[in-house]
Formats: structure tokens, C-alpha cells, sequence
């Protein structure tokens, strides 16, 4: 294979951000086809992106010879069903997370890529941003000792759709926003949660909790992990204030402070004296670079026959954790992994 | 009562810092008397601040008239028998952090203080910081709407003495350093706390936990307020890179981040391109104005006859607050207050 | 025109970042030829860029249909000849910053594209980048007043080639270096120089002051524009510790200051408190969006027939400013414009 | 003598801080007499101060033996006169800067000084400012090199009392405020300047423009010194948006930062995402720390009979350069020293 042909399985917010960069970012890639259940939203987007391959149905975008991989951006409650059809379809499959809602689920697809030899890689772009890519490499060289404490945070700006609301479907914060935190503290740590523990409440969304009581907008977590170190996670959303993404480590030789809350370096000060700045605004922004390299790396792990850098146990993990904080929340007790 | 004069017990680091504050930067105060244990040290301490009464004992301090008030300086298990004979004898009380060990042994301190008529402050220095009083000042006025989350963290250089590593003696790292960040959270959320859940483990100083194996370096709590707001405190200590003193609030309409991990505003970058600064080295250079408010505004409240703006009860709240999330650790359950 | 076919001409350093930016990183875009006197690296380049068209010799590349741009990457002396054959045979030009060594050079340019009816458009990058624009947004805005002092530095890591030693061939870090100050402090304050003083010393590369003792490694400026906005610029190069790029603004109303030292929002502390970050290394990556930017500025404005946004007139300026520059240096007087 | 008496020679704004440091945060001194030519200020202040001896003459101040020390921080055009006087009374002086408004008065103060055997120190607090020391310190070990670029700027939020617009009396701006940067620079880099040249503007106070034409309220210089080292300095006043004293250094292994816009480690963030913090509003809050430091120098320098560390050679090898400086802008020429 030379090219890899792509599919997008959800023109959703995160979908059209890799179909963006398939189309103009990266080499030795090609968006043919797409599959999205909003027929108007499909052909606008077949318009835009110069996309002739238009499906409201999996099926049927599966049934002809158009990709060799797909991309799922589509609500979380569809990524197994997506993923199991097109695995066995021998399609290679770039997922976004998280990666599933029920544990089993995501166990599923990652037996379905294993049967079908599909390469499966999850969306953490996280690990390819320069930042937290640079602070791996400071805390693998050692200079600084072992981890002690990890503390992360993810705080998104605007709600997701309607689905996001039930918990039980959607999992919530914790799933859609954390499953990056959970994910970068393991990766940092090279280790699995052991026990995790978490607080929550809603307090910007209070039109939301009467229909859906179990609705959290902020929340706070602890964890230990299976080698001693342990962490907090924290998150709110809506943040309004921005998107914000940062991580810190306390080592046993010193510390590492992650990210900032400001956009750009540039100040200005008024007449008042008042100096100002600006927040990142989004996550579009802040990891568009990072957003570029995975999907790069998916196509080399493609091209090459390699393993990705962030599999399906990587899914998988995040979503053991989500579900367990989830229960925390519920029985109001630390929940073992 | 146009002076008031000041007995010093327990010449130790924080001892000591109050007394040089009321020896050289504080109005209408005079140090008249010390007591420590150690005769060899007392005497070295009295030339150097140029102190004649002198003593070993505090029952013998007490019975002549030599001062108003007194800094109790000495370890924690020893604040409870001081400050009830203190406040026996009519004396003011400046009490260090934690209160005490035991949450009746508090409770009894306030009594005596109130049955005597006397001022009884706890030395929460941070109440007096500048960036601590801002960021009050500014989710006071409600511009930036409710606290939701709040992350506050203190981190030390150095080990206290050895009475400090029996934790059921000393109630450990989560009072002689958290009690700061108990104190702080409680102070802006203007709320008491509900629950606490702890982490904690012994990473950098096996050797003590041979001999106490209850004995923690790093912990991290989640906590949530009566009034809903969540959050986390962390700490370590030794934290060996420096002293680490930060605060950060999630609002309705905003957000606040209190302090930084650099000492001053001096940036160097040599011929490879390192950009070097320093972290601050210890809670006496980043809180020395704050230490000098405090101790000012004790004498205000004792000449003044007002009542201190850190009561016995905030140093009561943050003694229930550590024993609470000790057990916590030791029970591996959230610990309701 | 659907698609803009380039021509490089020169495949020094900044040709080669043009000539990957429109291999990889912008539409309607091809590179089909390229022109460098050096045979082995032409054939080197030709098979890595995947490009046929090689030539030594600008006139046979131009012999022939081939392209209808091209990008002027070669020493600053050999731009004027480029730019007026290229201009003559009827191609748009890219040309890179010093637009040339002598005024006169500058604008028999101008007169070429403009007699051939071709765009030509100078390579000053910081006008496409964020943190510039978003300043000069800001400044326009009026919000902050109107600008009294700017002061510009641009410091560079590495020396250029050798040709670059003799201030007479090529205006030396003047023209190299600070033409971006001279155009950014033009762009800024929409006026013109009016006045520029220079020092300017040797002090990093007194091997190369033997041969060429004119030579200069470091140099400030001060200046005044017609508007009455005074300011200062700096160089030095090599910079060894990174490549630096700032610029401030005092206005009447405020003040603005563009840019910082430190390349990424991470930190580390180490066990001694030595906090730690990294300085830009390097001009490639400083302004890697903006080098994209400008690229596609120029095929919207050959594709569209617009008047691209950074003409030869503001080459021209940048020109005469650094020829009064070094004037005054020579003659230790202020040079009026 | 086993504590310095001191004599206040003006109330103005930097005297009063010196009288208030000697009050309440200096040892082995004491406020006993003030000469102010306001009667009705005069007695205010001597109340507010507890100090009973008050003068609106200074020779009926230096009749009777009631100090061994002056601060003088009156006008600057009144230096010399005070001066001499003192010092023919055998009074030590510690002396406001500008030193004086002419080379020859400042050098006859240096005379008198030394004729009469007392002590001199001006008032260059920057040298006990923890940032700038600290920076002298990192220069003078060499690590980072020689340097070649100094960059200073000091900016005022208010404009001095009336007498300071006849620049032909108060030398202006570049005496009142960049004495500092003539004199950090001549620190830093252990030389003596060479060479100015200045551009001034008057941009905000045409309506002093109008009675003083000579009037200019920003300025920037470059300057070369002995040892080659090259430079900038800038200034404008009132600089409305705060006080602002920022240095910086590229040393030929590295390059130094010293100071920023910010005030205090605090950042907020609005629900619209603006970051804003604070400038620095006033010297006084800026340098509180190096005022008391400066103070204590001088009476230890009087008490152990020690040269001080700012002596009158520094306070006149700034009055040289800043008359140097005035010349530059008359004449449109660089001026030598």
C-alpha cells in the first residue's frame, strides 16, 4: 500500500478535525468516503471536502472496495458497533475516545482488530503533543527520579451533544474529558490504576440535572496507582473560560509543570495598569499540532505494519478507570481496579 | 496597654522567626522572656536577642509578671498544656499551626482562652499574604461568580524534628504542612468541610518507616464542602527542589491561579539555550511580609480588644479536618466531618 | 490559474523551508523546478523533493514553460539580477528578505514587476505570525492609544555563509537580521524612518574581523519615524543560546510586549530548585506557522490578482533603512532618511 | 557612636520613605530632626513622626548638635547647596539621586565629602534590589560570559513636582528616572561610558510643551562604554500604566532577564477567557526591600567608618552622562565622554 484511503465515520466536531488534516496535512492520504446519519450535514460536507463516496449507512459504505481505514468520530455509543463491522471488514481503525462506553465493549473491539489483523489506535493526541511528549522524555531519562504524585487536569469549554447527558450512556465528564488525564498519567507513570476515588457536583447546569439527576458538570479525583504513585484529576464543563490542559509531577529529584493557562506570548497592559492575556480558547488550537502527528502516525502504523503508539489496551485502561470513578461517584467509596 | 510584651516558647524555626519580627519589625512590642528546654540553646538565644528572663519551665515564666502574651512556638503535642496554663494565667495567645493534636485538646484551648478572657490567633500566615489576601478579595466581590473547585498545595524542604515521624504523635505531614491548605480552602469557599478522602505514601524516606510504618512523605486528599465545592490538596516534604506554596480556584465565571514554583523575576539562558531560574527555597523568604502582618496583627487585636482574624475555631477546624483524613488513609474510606 | 507552479531559486536554508511548505503544507501549490549553482546538491534536492526541472542556469529554467513563480532564496547579492530576468520572462516573485544589497537594486526590482505586471511580494514572516498580528490587531484597535516607543530585537543562532562576512557585498546582521525589526517597527507604527543611529561591535568572532574588519557581531539602533515614535533595535549573531525574537510598545495608553525567551510552556525543577526551560533554537520553529502563512498569502494574491501584503516597497524601505544604518556606524553620526 | 541621628532635608515623596524606613525598619538610627521649607508640612510631618526638632532653614538645623546624618530628598537643583553645607558641619549625607543638576556641583560635593571626612552614598537603591544583585552576581562569575548588550528602562507612573519641567534646571526625564538605568549599566558591565546618543519626544504633555519647549517625556539612548560593551536605555513619564524596571543582558555565553510588567504571582482568568494580573503601580511597593537595604548600607558604612557601596564618584559619572545625554538630544548628535 502507498496511500491510505480513509473513511470518516461521523462528521461531528472531532471527525471533521481529521478529515481536515487528512485532506490537507499529511502525505500518503486520501478521505474517499464518509458515513453520517444527518443526510444534509453529509452532502454539505461531501461538497466541502470534495468527498463523492456519501453514506447514511455502514453497510453500505462497507460493501464496496472505497478505504482501508476509517475513522471513528461518531458518539461514544456507537464506537463498538462501528468498530466491530469494520474489523471484520478488515478495515484499520483510527478511534476517538473514548473509546467505549462498557468495559466489555472495548474488549470486544479489541478482540475483533487482533481476529481480523487490523491495526486499532485510539485518539490521545495528548502523546503527540510536543509539551507532554517532551516531559516523557525528561521523566523516562530519569534526571529527575521516579514519579511521586501526578496531577492532571482537562477542563473543556463547551457542552457535547444531548447523548452526553446520561451518565449511564455517555459515562459523562469523566469519560469524554478525563479519559485524556487518565490516560496521560499512565503513560507518565508506566503503570495501571489501582484505586481510584471521586468527588462530584453540578453547579453550572442546573437545567440539566432535572432530567438527568446523575449529571455532573465538576469533578475531582484521587488515585494510586499499581506502583505507589498516586494523583488527582479535575475537571469542569463547561469551563467558559477556555479549554484547559495541564499536567504536573512531583518526582523524587525534583518537579515538572506542564502547559500554562495562556494562549499566546504576548501582554498587554492598560492605562489602568491592568495586564491582560488570553486563555486558549480550544482544544482545536491548543493541540492542533498533536492532532496532525497521530493521525500521521496511524498511517505510518498502517504503512509500515507497525504497532500504533496508543492502542486498544490504552482504550481500554482509560475506560476501566472512567467506569470505576463513575461508581466512586455513585457508592461514594473508593473503587479498586 | 499601649505595649505588649511578649514571652517566646520553644525557640525552634518558626519560634524564632516571630521572635526577630517582634525584636526588629513590629510597633509596640518587646520580647521580655523565653522558655525552652534546652538550657544551652536558651542561653545562645537570649544574648542574641538580647533577652534576660529566661526560662526552662513555664510554670516558673508564669509567676512573675514579666509579659502580656505568649508565641507558642514548640512542638504540637506540647501547644494544648501551654496554652491552657497560659491562658490560666491571663496571658494572650499566639498559637502556632497545627493547633493541636488531639480535637478535644483544641476544643479545651478554646475554653480556657474564652473562660479567661484572653486572644487566642493561629498562625495561618497566609491569611496575611498579599497574593493570598488579593485572590480573597477577589472572589469576595463575586466578579468571577462561585468557587466549584479548589486545588491548593504546600510542599516543604526540610523534615521537622523526629518527634514529627510517630504520626499518631504528630498527626504527620497533613497537619504540620497541610493544615496551611485545610486553613486556606475553608477561608475561600467560606464553608466548613463534609468530607475528606486521602492517598498517601512513603517514597523518600524509607528509613523512618522501619521504625514508623505509618509514616507518609506524600499524600494527596479530594475533599468536598458543605456547600458543594470539591477539591484536592497535595503535599510532600522533604520536597528537596524547594519550598512550594500554590493555590488554584475553578468559579462559576472564571478561574484563579494563587503563586508560582519561581523565587524572583530573574531569568538567565546560557550559550545551549537552558533557561534557568530558582525555585524558592523556603517558607521564610516567600511568606516574610506575611509573617510580619500576622504577628502585627495579633498586637492590633490584643491592644485593640478585637477579636483575631485567625480564631481558635479556624485552628479547631483544620485539627478535625487532619484527623479525619488520617483515618481516611488508615481506614482506605472517605471520612465524613 | 488553478494551481501556481514555483520555481526555487537557491536551495540554501530559507529556500528549502519555502520549498517543503509548498510540497507539504499548502494548496494549489507544485514545485516543479529548481535552480542552485551547486550541481551535486541540486540533483541531491531534485530526487528528495521529487522534482525533475533542474537547472544551474536561471536562463534555461526560464527557456521553457516550467512554472509561474518563483522563490528568490539565494544570497542577497544575486537578487536583484533573479528578480528583474524573472520579472522580464513574466513569473510572480517570492523573494527573500534583504530584498537587496543597494537601494538602487531595490527599486529597478520594483519597476521590473511592475512594468511585467507580475507580484512581488518580500518574505517578512512576523507579519504573518500570530503573536505580530495579533499585536498590530490591537494596536489598530486604537484601544491602547497611539505608539510613542517600539523597541524590536531579532537575534539569530547561527552565522550565514561566508559572502555574509563582507559588510560592503552584504549590509552584514543589518540587513540579514534586523530587517525584520526595520519592517516590523514600519508595519507597526505605519510611518516611515526618518532618523536611525547605529553602534555596532565586534565582540564573538574576532577571527573573522582579521580579514574583514568591518565586521560586526552585535549592534543597537535607535530611531525616529516621521509619526514622532522613537524606539530601539538590537542584534546580535551568533546568538549561541537561541534564536530571540521581541518586540515592545509603549503607547499612550498602555503597553504590549510580543514574545518571550522560553520556547514551550514546560518547566522542570530539579532536586538543587534549579527551575529550568529551553530557548527558541531556531527561527524554523519560532515562526513555522508563519513561513506557511506567507506562502499561501502569496499564491492567494497570484491566484486572486490581489496586492500581496508585503510589496516591494516595504523590501525597498527595510533596505534603505539598514544602508543608513551601517552609514552611520561607519561615520558615528545619526543618518536622516 | 553606637546609633547614626538623622536629619530629613526635604519631605517630599522619596524623603518621607527614607524617614519612615529609619522610624520603623532600620536598627541603630534615629529620626531627630527635618528641614522642610513648607511650615505647614513641616509641623505635620513632625507629628505624624514623633520628631521635634523641625527647621525651615538648614543652618539654623546645623547650629545645634542634634544629628550626625542627612538624607537629602529635596529638589534636585538644591543638592549641592545642602550638600556642601552638611558637609562643611561634619554631617555624613546620604544624597537622592540625581546627584546634582551639573557635572561641577556634583563634583564639589565629592570634594567637600572628602575634605571634610564624612561619608556620601546616592541613592541608587536597584544596587540592594535582591533581582539586580543577584544578576550582578551571575555577571561577575563569569559563567554566562562578558557582556556586549545591556538594555535598561525605567518607567514612572506620575510626573515630579513642577520644578522638574525646565529641563534646563532638572536635566528632565533622563535625570530623574534613567539615573538609575546610567548607573545599573555602569555596574553591570564594571565600565565607564563612552559615547550617547538620545531621541526625545513629547507625545503626552503637550501642555508642558507649551511654557517648556524643551520639554520631552519619552526618551531612548544608545551608548557605548569603554570596554565596548553597547546598549539602549528608554524611559517616558508619566508612564500611566505603572511603574516599570526591566534590565537585560546578552552576554557572549548566554544572556540575563531581569524583572518583568507583573506585580504579584496571581493570574485570573474571566468567564470570556481574559487572563489579567496587575503591573507594577509605584517604586515604593517595587523596591520596598532594596530602600531599606540602601539605608542600612549607609549607617553601617557611618558606624564602622567603611566606604559605602554607592559612593559620589557613581552619583557624578551619572550627572556626566545624563548632561551628555541632554546634549544629544539639542544637538542631534552622539556626544563623547
Amino acid at each position: 500500500m502507498e496511500e491510505v484511503r480513509f473513511c470518516l465515520i461521523g462528521a461531528g466536531r472531532a471527525g471533521m478535525l481529521h478529515a481536515n488534516n487528512i485532506a490537507f496535512n499529511v502525505m500518503n492520504a486520501k478521505l474517499t468516503s464518509i458515513v453520517d446519519m444527518d443526510e444534509k450535514k453529509l452532502k454539505e460536507i461531501g461538497k466541502e471536502l470534495g468527498v463523492k463516496n456519501l453514506f447514511t449507512n455502514i453497510d453500505e459504505a462497507l460493501s464496496k472496495d472505497l478505504f482501508d481505514a476509517v475513522i471513528i468520530g461518531s458518539p461514544t455509543f456507537t464506537h463498538h458497533n462501528y468498530a466491530v463491522k469494520c474489523a471484520n471488514a478488515k478495515k484499520h481503525i483510527f478511534c476517538e475516545k473514548p473509546m467505549a462506553v462498557k468495559v466489555s465493549e472495548a474488549s470486544e473491539m479489541i478482540g475483533a482488530a487482533k481476529k481480523n489483523n487490523v491495526k486499532l489506535q485510539i485518539a490521545f493526541m495528548k502523546r503527540f503533543d510536543s509539551l507532554y511528549k517532551n516531559a516523557k522524555s525528561i521523566i523516562d531519562s530519569g534526571e529527575l527520579g521516579d514519579p511521586i504524585i501526578i496531577k492532571s487536569l482537562t477542563r473543556g469549554p463547551g457542552l457535547p451533544a444531548s447523548w452526553y447527558y446520561d451518565i449511564n450512556k455517555s459515562n459523562g465528564l469523566l469519560a469524554e474529558i478525563c479519559s485524556h488525564d487518565f490516560d496521560s498519567t499512565r503513560w507518565f507513570s508506566v503503570s495501571n490504576y489501582k484505586r481510584v476515588y471521586a468527588e462530584a457536583v453540578n453547579r453550572k447546569t442546573p437545567e440539566i440535572k432535572k432530567e438527568y439527576p446523575d449529571f455532573y458538570d465538576s469533578v475531582v479525583c484521587t488515585f494510586k496507582m499499581d506502583n505507589d504513585v498516586i494523583g488527582t484529576i479535575d475537571s469542569t464543563c463547561p469551563a467558559h473560560y477556555g479549554f484547559d490542559a495541564r499536567t504536573e509531577l512531583v518526582l523524587t529529584k525534583g518537579m515538572i509543570v506542564i502547559g500554562g493557562v495562556k494562549e499566546e506570548a504576548i501582554l498587554t497592559c492598560d492605562i489602568k495598569g491592568v495586564i491582560k492575556g488570553n486563555a486558549f480558547k480550544s482544544w482545536r488550537t491548543r493541540f492542533r499540532e498533536a492532532y496532525i502527528k497521530e493521525i500521521r502516525s496511524f498511517i505510518d502504523a498502517v504503512l509500515n505494519e507497525t504497532t500504533p503508539l496508543v492502542t486498544g489496551d490504552d482504550g481500554l485502561a482509560a475506560v476501566e478507570i472512567v467506569v470505576a470513578a463513575n461508581r466512586s461517584i455513585k457508592t461514594g467509596a473508593p473503587v479498586e481496579l
